[in-house]
């Protein structure tokens, strides 16, 4: 029959379109992808606003049973719900083309993602480089390669976004040694963790760019009631309390258009209502 | 009162939001902007499944206009409808700036747009660098600085989308200097077109980027019934007879990580439906 993947935007139950919801409707089975992103209501509050029964699917599950998805959408319609649009991380591409080999038709429905409503804070989107990952430290591993394709957007005058990392439902290497399916509590990397690990960057290749003269644009809970946009420099920022994660953050370019010279002042930390 | 500037999506009148569409029900008075892009339905559409008048704005009533539509949201609820996501372009950061000095409240609703739907291409968000917009030639103004910035992208293994030029409701310089309001019939810009540009911009800066072995993706009519994905080489995609406008152009990175190649093959023209 049929593979829906239908995005659920950046909020709650009501940020879904009306085309995606009735596809969930006339579905048999629905899955819930939570390892990527995460909605701002529990799977109850779908569930009564869909009228339909839900299966939360962890990595774990989709990894090992992307097979049994794929094979019950071969007689049934199967929707498989993605926080925010369903195709701006790379995760859900592999399970497209596995349908699409056992000749299983998709279909997609978009949504706003992260990478779209950034707009919302004025910078404008063509003027952004490449969008970057910071991922956690870990005690073994500290990987910069961010940090060099931040200095290339800011030599180039580029904004940079950046998605910060979120852990969810991760094991330890000790318990996937001992094949113990026992899961660490959820992480979500803060504006302020991820400023700490820049400056440890700029501590190590020293390309002074992050410094006190680097403008930033916090970003948090965007398309939420809880949604906060705080401009400033990045030292500043990193001290800031914010709403809790999810977290973005925006390196700004070094020179500002009029426009965005605007908006950076409106969202500036002096002016947040204390 | 308050100003709701409500994404529609990229297709019909189904892809709005659920949250969008009760905005629209609860509002005094709505507007549809109608330069920026288009939908793939008439306003009738949109007014019988939103159940409201909706009024259409064009570009010169937005500019001559636009304090009367914040006038208006001082004691009324107003929207503005846009297509795609309302703050992917950068038309509509002027009007929330606005609206924001004369202390009325905006709340902004997001969708899908061409940024994030892209991903159905299969080519990887981090891996594209700056967006570029391809504007029509004129008889004596041919710019070419998009060709610059595709070749940063090229030297630096970045994909490339390539916005195309749409005309809605343009004069004629002498139209407009004699004051007419006689407008021209709408224009596109087709995946033709563009490649043919493209080529000139080749014949006159001769960098070595527009060739028989750079690789590209039509991207057609995005996330609607009528949606085509073609990839293949740039020459043989000029002579190819799509599906009508709206189209988008990537210029490929010349090295393609394995899932993009998989991508890519899957929507070669040699696999296109005959």
């Amino acid at each position: 029959m049929v593979l829906y993947i239908i995005g659920l935007g950046l909020g709650d139950e009501k940020d879904i379109t009306i085309k995606g919801k009735e596809l969930i409707e006339k579905s048999d089975v629905v899955y819930l992808e939570t390892y990527t992103s995460i909605l701002f209501v529990s799977k109850d509050v779908l569930e009564e606003t869909y009228k339909k029964s839900i299966e939360e699917v962890d990595r774990d599950f989709a990894e090992e049973n992307c097979d049994k998805i794929l094979d019950e959408a071969k007689n049934k319609k199967v929707s498989f719900l993605v926080v925010g649009d369903p195709l701006c991380a790379t995760t859900h591409h592999d399970i497209i083309l596995r349908a699409k080999k056992k000749n299983i038709d998709v279909e997609i429905i978009h949504n706003t993602s992260i990478i779209s409503a950034i707009g919302e804070c004025g910078m404008q989107l063509y003027n952004f480089g490449q969008i970057v990952s910071i991922p956690y430290f870990e005690d073994n591993y500290k990987p910069t390669s961010y940090y060099d394709k931040i200095y290339i957007n800011l030599k180039n005058n580029f904004h940079t976004l950046c998605l910060l990392d979120i852990k969810v439902k991760e094991r330890t290497v000790e318990n996937i040694m001992r094949n113990k399916k026992i899961y660490e509590p959820p992480r979500f990397m803060t504006i302020n963790d991820s400023i700490e690990q820049l400056l440890y960057c700029e501590h190590i290749h020293k390309k002074n760019i992050i410094t006190k003269n680097t403008l930033g644009i916090a970003i948090i809970q965007i398309g939420t009631d809880n949604q906060q946009i705080i401009s400033g420099d990045l030292l500043t920022l990193k001290d800031i309390s914010y709403n809790k994660p999810l977290h973005s953050l925006i390196i700004c370019a070094p020179t500002l258009h009029d426009i965005e010279k605007e908006y950076f002042d409106l969202y500036h930390y002096n002016n947040m209502k204390k």
